[in-house]
């Protein structure tokens, strides 16, 4: 019993002083955990001064991905009731997995029972998904998974006051045929686990004799759709596996082995700055990843990928033995179904404002891949501001007047602040300066030419797990100063209204991203156009994702994958 | 990369001295690790001295349970090119897979890759699984899997020369009806996943909405069948775990549950000796687990299992959540084939000899759960041991001449042994003396009567690992001295026929059993009648489990798994 002590002892320790155990990471370079959660137990019930219980809003959240837990962990608002359904009863630390799929770091290792914040938080969860959202109704539809299938599955009905909706999204296949059918995506942890035993089945069959080369070549022939992050490390990261481990297991065949990624574009990793795609490409052609750009996938059967060469139209197919399709998201059925019902049936994406409030419907909100920010131009409400600024009702603006909106002209239009940065100019009075001279006083006209290319800078915010865990917990902090905000808003003017905006609209602020190219070389691009990339970056990213990891339960679970990957390489056992 | 190299360095240190690494387990009673193996890797061909090159016999392994990989990991015969054929590609330990139900370890823990012993030794290894024996071709028909089922499979055939059949058993369901369709087994890491996932799901089903006290108590409500070992300890890690983590996880639902242990026998345990099975029922009893003995299942629909009371033969139906069915084991179908064909078709079980050789066909063995050992009686040959010891045929035995045979009949005959330790004689010689008084000649009428009860002690051997493994490693040895005992045969005198017998019968030695019981309480019956029960056998169940491990890698996994449970609790979510 004295080991079972010590090591109660030991835990009660790092958690009194949690700098301790920093210091057994690697070389932890960003401050411990951006979603660690605070401990307060905050009670259920409110009470009045008279001591009358008061009626809590009941906040709905559907989803515990990146957006959800990050709402959830920073939400501290003892006057809401919280109800969490998700189908996942864990959060999944998703840039992990892509190393998953070839056992560098077990699935369980990064994932986060949602159990264990509910309880400190004192919320209720229940293991469920959404099928429908009544928002006419305020309720939604919900159907229990049964993930043995021994067992049926439960439907029941649930009401809400607030709804936040952070359900992410689904691959999108584009309608390509065959893809449901014959590709492994990779968004969730079965995802991975799937592809983990069909990499090792793969090799398991290419071993079976009486086989022809050609057929074998084909067997271990890897297929990768899509040259984001998520498709170039886990070529990065199965061709590691083939050069590392899989040369020992199956000395026999490793010949054959062969990685093709597909991508649509013209390079790979087009989202990065311009040197880490031409490193990237050249590290991949160096691997002997085939590397196919400006190709695009037009079918898959059970035996063929075909591809459409964009210059010439010419369709090529080749056998293949595994297909993995990461490129692209769609909305999930039920977001698709609310989009029709609330008149935004003819989007894409679900629309939200930039509170994160849905449009066109109260007291719901959507957070992180479910939906996308519709950003107001300002050349729309041009005239309304003019109005707004013009206090004296001149015309024209003087300086006072100007001075009076520019704070919140910048806060209300976040593209006023990224055109001001591409411009290289210090503030807005400079760009109005340079539109009007040495003029004091300023005309509408005027006014509209300095402001005439801001709205050019609007772009949607990128479907990445940063900005969903932002979003969340901006969310979050807005709830937790309700009750202040209200009475003393603290957003900016309200140029088409009266008063002021209740909070600061959000704004994404980018820490930089990592690309892991395989090899122990990592390309990082961080704020400032810093681009890092080799051996260094490697190190940075283990230090930036295991100080990212939710908790201390996955930080030392992740390390110690990493550690015994080192040591034992991977397992080849097909669970 | 410094880090990197420590690694690499003490992972050689540990390799070199693994006494070193020893002393980093709890406290190892157990001489390091069962089935490690050589590192010695044998050249895959022959030569005569003439440089002829020899063809060797193909050996044809079936399996890669206890007793396949322990005779695998033993053979070490140049002479002989070994083919292993499995459907699963890994080692299973199978002791601790009640563990990996509740997360106290994972399933990749306790597995061991195959590949690897098959790169060290120069064996031959092919996913795939013997769907029928052939033995009057000596050819085998495979099936290869396909665990992700967007692919087909492959069948293909394989001659050898000698086949090793270490296939082990299925679950028996003595032909129950619904037991397939709805209850859980625990036989292999997909079973003890699957089940990990079900109790999770059974809590997060029985924590919906909307439900009544009733349904959430039938939800919750486990029901184990079979009071063996892996049922008595399934029982108990459940038990374990919903005291120590399901109350802080499903708090609201844990009054609910309920553990419910089917026993068709008078008690629980009836292999160990009565006192660790009146300790386990009374702890198990105050532990709130509800023991039923005398009951036997005789129907399971989705909702009820139905049992018949052994004394009143009333029939009970109870409402359950999950049922867990481990008791009884079967042949597999392959086997019963096989049995058939060599006219074994009218045996339970497929027979060997105390040499392990399948009776009624040449040239192929049988270890483990697949098959017992078919006793030879005493008395069957008893006119033939005397006529053999009776050298100079005088109608009686003198003290020389019976001297001359003594070894050989205990050597041939291992009930002898058994009995003489049950009537607490020291030797055979004790035994004649008792029936023979101080007579030095010996007729055939004391000597039958003498050895009468001697059979009485034969009984098969338990369908164990220890067994498994030892039957493994002395079928090993046999093959390793093949040729020496070719020229001088080491084993007892061949009552029936001429000569010795090549190599001495298999002879099992028990060196003790284990039954974990929760709450950190293990019974333990070791050898010499010593029963030791509490929380000293829980560290020595730690310690030997640790050191039977087959490999450095599922050791420090294991022993990080235990640490990581202490700290952290067990892991909720439902992957």
């Amino acid at each position: 019993m004295s080991t079972h002590s010590f090591c109660k002892r030991a835990y009660s320790f790092f958690k009194a002083y949690p700098s301790a155990s920093k210091l057994l990471l690697l070389s932890t370079c960003s401050g411990g955990g951006l979603l660690v959660y605070s401990d307060s137990s905050p009670s259920r019930r409110t009470l009045t001064a008279d001591g009358q219980e008061i009626k809590k809003k009941k906040v709905v959240v559907l989803g515990s991905g990146w957006s959800g837990y990050s709402f959830l962990s920073h939400f501290n608002n003892p006057n809401y009731d919280v109800q969490v359904v998700s189908p996942r009863n864990f959060f999944l630390f998703t840039p992990l997995l892509p190393s998953v799929t070839n056992g560098t770091v077990e699935a369980r290792s990064i994932v986060e029972p949602i159990r264990g914040l509910m309880r400190k938080k004192g919320f209720e969860y229940t293991e469920a998904e959404c099928v429908k959202i009544d928002p006419s109704n305020k309720k939604i539809h919900c159907k229990s998974k049964d993930s043995t299938s021994l067992k049926g599955t439960t439907e029941f009905d649930m009401d809400y006051d607030i709804l936040v909706i952070a359900v992410g999204a689904k691959p999108n296949t584009f309608n390509t045929p065959g893809v449901e059918e014959h590709a492994h995506f990779l968004k969730e942890a079965d995802d991975a686990l799937k592809i983990r035993r069909s990499v090792i089945n793969c090799f398991e069959r290419a071993s079976l004799p009486d086989l022809t080369e050609e057929e074998r070549k084909k067997i271990i022939h890897f297929v990768v759709v899509g040259g984001g992050p998520t498709g170039v490390e886990f070529s990065a990261e199965l061709h590691d596996f083939l050069v590392e481990d899989v040369a020992k297991i199956y000395p026999k065949v490793q010949e054959f082995t062969r990685i093709t990624l597909l991508e649509a574009g013209d390079h790979i990793l087009n989202m990065f700055d311009k040197r880490i795609t031409a490193f990237a490409e050249e590290k991949f052609q160096r691997d002997g990843i085939d590397l196919k750009t400006k190709s695009m996938v037009v079918g898959v059967t059970a035996d063929e990928i075909s591809t459409k060469e964009r210059g010439s139209g010419e369709v090529v197919s080749e056998p293949y033995g595994m297909v993995v399709w990461s490129t692209g998201i769609g909305s999930r059925p039920v977001i698709k179904d609310f989009m029709h019902q609330i008149g935004q049936g003819q989007r894409r994406v679900l629309a939200t404002d930039e509170w994160l409030r849905v449009e066109g419907c109260d007291s719901v909100y959507a957070l992180g891949d479910t939906a996308t920010i519709n950003q107001r131009r300002v050349m729309e409400d041009i005239a309304a501001i003019f109005g707004k600024a013009d206090k004296g009702e001149t015309g024209t603006l003087n300086k006072k007047e100007f001075k009076g909106v520019v704070k919140d002209i910048c806060q209300r239009y976040p593209q006023v602040e990224l055109y001001l940065k591409k411009k290289k100019l210090r503030n807005i009075a400079n760009l109005l300066k340079s539109a009007n001279g040495d003029n004091t006083e300023l005309s509408i006209e005027t006014f509209k030419q300095a402001l005439s290319e801001v709205d050019t800078q609007m772009k949607n915010l990128p479907a990445t797990a940063q900005v969903a865990s932002q979003q969340g917990k901006y969310l979050a902090k807005c709830f937790n100063k309700m009750e202040k905000c209200e009475k003393k808003p603290e957003g900016p003017l309200r140029f088409r209204g009266e008063g002021r905006h209740r909070f600061q609209p959000f704004r994404y602020r980018h820490f930089g991203s990592f690309a892991p190219l395989g090899g122990e070389q990592t390309a990082a691009e961080l704020p400032g156009d810093w681009v890092s990339i080799g051996h260094s970056s490697q190190w940075l990213w283990y230090s930036v994702y295991a100080s990212k990891l939710v908790s201390w339960r996955t930080r030392s679970l992740v390390v110690s994958d990493w550690v015994r990957r080192f040591i034992f390489g991977r397992d080849s056992s097909s669970i």
